[in-house]
C-alpha cells in the first residue's frame, strides 16, 4: 500500500460512514495577524480587546470565517482531494465563539451520495463538524462536492440526497448583553438593526484584488492540500490553465469588504446556503455586495437581532448596479449575522 | 443615506472639527511577526528580548514605524479616503514606547484647510494622535493631504495654514540608563553615537524589490483602506495605471534597510518632517542613504544621543552616489533617533 | 571605515577564528504561524498542543527547519554575504527541542579554509552553533561556501580542510516515552517506524509553486540579509539575471512535502549533509520524493526509532519517477527523522 495519500473516488465513500480528520491544529495570534493581513477583516470586535470587552468578551474572538477555513481544510484531505467541484453548502450552524488558545480538529460524516448519470462521476453529502479541545462541536455545516469515480463501471450506490434546510434554523446567540457599550464610533458604522430593511441592497465598493502568494499562505494557514490552489505545473495542464483561489478566502474577502456598510455585524450566526459560481483566479479583482433578505427580531433580546443577508461577490467590475447573474458572479451566500440594536 | 463610507471631501472638513476614527486595534505577537517578515526590520533591540532587558527595557518594544503606520491606517477612512496627494508630515513624536498588547486608537484635529487656485482641490492639515487603551496620547503627529472638492463651485473657507515646526522640540527619552549593557557584536554595529558626525553621509546597501502582496499585506495590517493601494481593476484607470505602494510601507523598507549603517539607532524619537516625492509600484527595488544633520547631546544624559538624519529613498538605482535630487527618488524624510553612547 | 557592512571576503578569514553573530532573536507563535502559511508544514507534532501533549511535550515544539533557518540567518552578514555559492552542509545536530518564546543567537567558528586553483575564489568551512538564552547549543552543523577574495594576487593560506562525519554520530532523543498516546488519525498517518524499509521510495506527491513574495517574506523572516534573495535590480546582472530563492527555504518546502508519506516523521533529529544542486527561482513548481536509508534501533527505546532519509526535491516536473540526477534537481537533503513506533 502506498504511503502516499491520493485523496478518495467516489467509490471510496459510504453512507452514514463518520470520517475523522487528521490534524488537530491550535490558534494563536498569529493565525488571527494574518488572516487581517491576508483578507483585510476590519470588523472592531476582532480587532480590539477593549472594543470586545465592552461587548460583553472576555477577550478578543477569532474571525468567524477564520474558524470555518480551518474546520475545512482538516477535512479536504479525506473529503475533496480529488473533488472536480465544490458544490455548495448548507446549514453551517457556528455553535461557539472560539478564542486564540483552542485547539480545533474536525470529522465528517457521509450523509448522502447519488451517482452522476454519466457514470464518471457522483456527488458526495458531508456533514462536517469542529470540534474544540474537549470535542465539544463549535462548528457544523453541510458541503456537498463532485468527486470522480475511480472506475466509470463501478456499480451505483443507492441514491441519498439529504433534505437540507433553507436555513439555520435556531440560531446560537451570546448570552451576554451585547450593546450596552458598543460604541458605533469605534466599530466604524452608525448602522444599528433597526436601520436595516428587508429587500436593502448594499455596494461595498471596495475592490480587492488577489495574489498568487496571498491565497496561497492563507490556504497553507488553514493546512487545506487541494493541489489545485498551489500547484502551477500541474494545473497549466488542467481545465483552467492555472491556479484556482481556495473559495474560503473569497468567503473571507467578500466578508471583509461587507465592513463597509455592515461595520456593526460582526458576528457571524449560520450560514444558510452559499455556492462558488465561478473560479476566482490571481489577478482578478474581487467587489461584494449584499441584499437584506430579512430582519428578524430575537426572543426575549433587545440588545441584538439577526439579519440575513445575500452576499454576491463579483469579480473585475464593480457591483454598483448589484448584480445578480452571470460569470462575473464568483460567490453567492446565503448567511445570518448578529448586530447590535440601538440602546 | 447610503450605509457605504465613500470618504470625505474638501468641504467636510471644518477648522478645528475633532474627529475619533473607528477600529481601535490590539497589537500582537503576530502583527510584530509580520512586519519583520514584511519590511526586514533587523534592530536588536525589537528582535531579541535579551537585547531588550539588557538595555533597560522590561520586554521587545515594538517597532516605531509599525505604531505608525497602525495609526496612520485609522485616519485614512476619515482623512485621506479621497486624497489625491499624501503632501507631507511633519511635528511627529513618538511620546511613549509601545508593547505587545497594547490598544490603539487614533483622532485627528483639523488644523488647516486651503482651497488650491484651481478651485478643484483643498490642502486639510490635520494633528492625528494615536491613543493608548487608557486614551493616553502615544504619538502625535501633522500630516496634510490634497482633498478633491465635491463641488468646485462651492465656496472655499477662510484659508487657514498653521505653522509647523521644522523640527519636533522636546523629545521623549526613555528615563532608564539603555548603554549599561549595550553589546555592539548583537547590535550587528560598532558604531555609537561619538563615530557620527554632521554632514557625514552613509550608503545603505542594500535594494528590497517590493511585490504587489507584500505592500498589501502590510497596508492591510494597518487596516488602511485607501484603494488606490488594493485595487489592480478600479487604479487602471487612473493616473498612474497600477496600484500604489502605501508610503508608509516605503518608510518601513527604508528605515529598515538603514540598519545597514545605523545598526545602534534603534530607538525612533522624532519625524520633523517628510514626504513621498514619488511614488513606488511593484516591482520596484527600493535603495537607501542617510546624512546626518546634526548629532545632538542630551541634557544630563551620558548613556545616550540624538542624530538628526534625513534618509532618502530612491528606486531602481543603488544610492551609491547620494542622489539628493530626481524622479527616482521615492522618500525624503528628515527625523531624530535615539542611538547609545559609548560606555 | 565605511559604517555599512559589506560582507567579508576570502581574506578575512582566519582558521580557528570564532565569529559571535549579531540579532539574538525571540521565536513567538507570530513565527510559527507564519512558517505554517508560507511553507505548508503540516506535521501534527508543531500544529497542535493537544497533540504535543498527548505525545509527552509540555507545548508545541517549534519546527526544527524553522529554528535552522533562523540560526543560519544570523551567521549570513558574517560568513556568506559575498558567497559564490553555498557548497554543503553536513553534521548537523538538533540538540535540542526549541519553543516559542525562546531568544536565538549564534556563533561560527573557522574549521577550514582553501583557496581554490583559480586564485579567485577559496571555500571557508565554518561550524555554526545556535544557542539559547543561557548560551546554551541547540543546534550545531558545518556548512562551506565559496567566498571571492578581494585581491586575486593575495597569498593562499595554508589548506585545511576539515574530515567530516557521513552522519550525526550520536542523535539527540527526547527523554520521554513519544508514542504512549499518538494517534494515527489525527497525525495524518498510519505508518509507523516498523512500517518503513530500506531502499524504500516514497512520491510525495503534491507540488509547490514558489512566489517571490513569498520566499522573501520566508527569508526576511530569518533576518538573512543576502542580497541575492532581495534585490531584482541588482540580480538582473548576475549570473542568473533574477533572484534566488534562499536555500533553506526549499528544505522547508520538501520537508512540509515529506508529511504525505512521511507523517508520523515529526521530529528531525540530525541533517548528515545536503547540497542545493541547481538553484530555484519564483514561479518553479518543488516536488520532493524519499529514500529511506536506514532503519535504526535505538538503544533502550521502544517507543521511538530513526530514519535515515535521502530527500530530493526538484522542479518543475513530478518526482513519481523517483530522479536522482539531472538539473531538474534543486536539493539533495540526508536526514534523520525520529518516528514512533507501534504501541
Amino acid at each position: 500500500m502506498s504511503k502516499t495519500q491520493a485523496g478518495r473516488f467516489f467509490e471510496d465513500f459510504t453512507l452514514n460512514e463518520e470520517i475523522h480528520h487528521a490534524l488537530p491544529r491550535t490558534l494563536t495570534e498569529g493565525d488571527a495577524a494574518l488572516y487581517q493581513s491576508l483578507t483585510g477583516s476590519r470588523f472592531a470586535l476582532q480587532s480590539s480587546e477593549t472594543f470586545a470587552r465592552a461587548a460583553g468578551y472576555d477577550r478578543i474572538p477569532l474571525d468567524d470565517i477564520l474558524v470555518f477555513n480551518v474546520v475545512f481544510g482538516k477535512s479536504v484531505p479525506d473529503i475533496s482531494l480529488n473533488a472536480v467541484a465544490n458544490l455548495g453548502y448548507a446549514e453551517c450552524d457556528f455553535l461557539a465563539q472560539v478564542y486564540v488558545g483552542e485547539t480545533l480538529s474536525a470529522r465528517s460524516t457521509v450523509i448522502g451520495l447519488k451517482e452522476n448519470s454519466n457514470g464518471e462521476t457522483g456527488t458526495v453529502y458531508v456533514r462536517t463538524e469542529g470540534l474544540d479541545h474537549r470535542g465539544v462541536p463549535i462548528l457544523s455545516y453541510v458541503r456537498w462536492v463532485m468527486i470522480p469515480k475511480r472506475d466509470p463501471n463501478s456499480p451505483a450506490p443507492d441514491a441519498v440526497v439529504p433534505e437540507l434546510g433553507k436555513t439555520v434554523e435556531r440560531l446560537t446567540i451570546p448570552r451576554h448583553k451585547i450593546n450596552r457599550y458598543w460604541n458605533p464610533t469605534l466599530s466604524g458604522s452608525s448602522h444599528f438593526w433597526e436601520d436595516y430593511s428587508t429587500g436593502e441592497k448594499i455596494d461595498h465598493r471596495d475592490g480587492f484584488t488577489v495574489e498568487e502568494s496571498e491565497h496561497m499562505m492563507a490556504t497553507r494557514l488553514y493546512q487545506n492540500t487541494s493541489r489545485v490552489h498551489f500547484d502551477a505545473h500541474f494545473t497549466k495542464e488542467s481545465r483552467f490553465g492555472q491556479r484556482i483561489v481556495y473559495g474560503g478566502h473569497v468567503i473571507s474577502i467578500a466578508r471583509a469588504l461587507s465592513h463597509n456598510g455592515l461595520g456593526n455585524a460582526c458576528i457571524l450566526s449560520a450560514i444558510n446556503g452559499g455556492s462558488h459560481t465561478a473560479p476566482t483566479f490571481a489577478g482578478d479583482t474581487i467587489y461584494a455586495w449584499t441584499e437584506v433578505l430579512s430582519c428578524q427580531a430575537l426572543e426575549n433580546r433587545k440588545d441584538i437581532g439577526a439579519l440575513r443577508l445575500r452576499t454576491r461577490a463579483v469579480k473585475n467590475r464593480p457591483a454598483t448596479d448589484f448584480p445578480e447573474k452571470g460569470k462575473d458572479i464568483v460567490l453567492d451566500l446565503d448567511y445570518t449575522v448578529l448586530i447590535p440594536c440601538r440602546r
